[in-house]
C-alpha cells in the first residue's frame, strides 16, 4: 500500500520558507502572487494486512518522527 | 486562485531525505515500511484573469525558481 503523508504547519505558525519564496517571486517580477505556504509530503510504501492497520501504523510514524505536534499537523492520502 | 505546486525528484535521482527517513522509521521498529520518498508542495495564491493565465505564470515560477529542472519535475493541482 502507498500513502502520501502531508505535513503542514498549524494555523498561526510562521512559515519562513513560504515567506522567503514569496519575496523571491516578487523580486523576479511575479507581482500577482498573494501568498505562498509550504508543506512536505512523505510517500510511504508499507506492507500491511489491511488499510486500517496501515493507517494506524502511519499515524504512529507521524507522531513519533515525521511531524512535530507542537507546530505541525498531518493528513494521510491513500494512493493505492 | 490557489494552486498546489508539487516538486518531486525525477526518476533515478537519489532521495537522501527519503532514505534517511526510511532508516529512522526502521530503527523505531516500523519494519513494514518498504520505501519512503519525499516531495515538496508550494501552495500559491495568485491573482489572475483566468486559470490559463495563472497556470502560465506558475509554470514560469517553477522554471525560474521553484524547481531545479536538472533533477526535479513539477506538477500543478488547482485548489480553487
Amino acid at each position: 500500500m502507498i500513502a502520501d503523508v502531508y505535513i503542514e504547519l498549524k494555523e498561526g505558525v510562521a512559515d519562513p520558507e513560504g515567506e522567503s519564496t514569496k519575496k523571491a517571486l516578487k523580486l523576479l517580477g511575479f507581482d500577482n502572487v498573494k501568498n505562498v505556504s509550504t508543506r512536505k509530503v512523505f510517500r510511504i510504501e508499507i506492507d500491511a494486512k489491511s488499510r486500517e492497520e496501515a493507517e494506524k501504523e502511519i499515524k504512529q510514524m507521524c507522531e513519533k518522527l515525521l511531524a512535530n505536534p507542537v507546530i505541525q499537523r498531518y493528513s494521510i492520502n491513500w494512493i493505492s
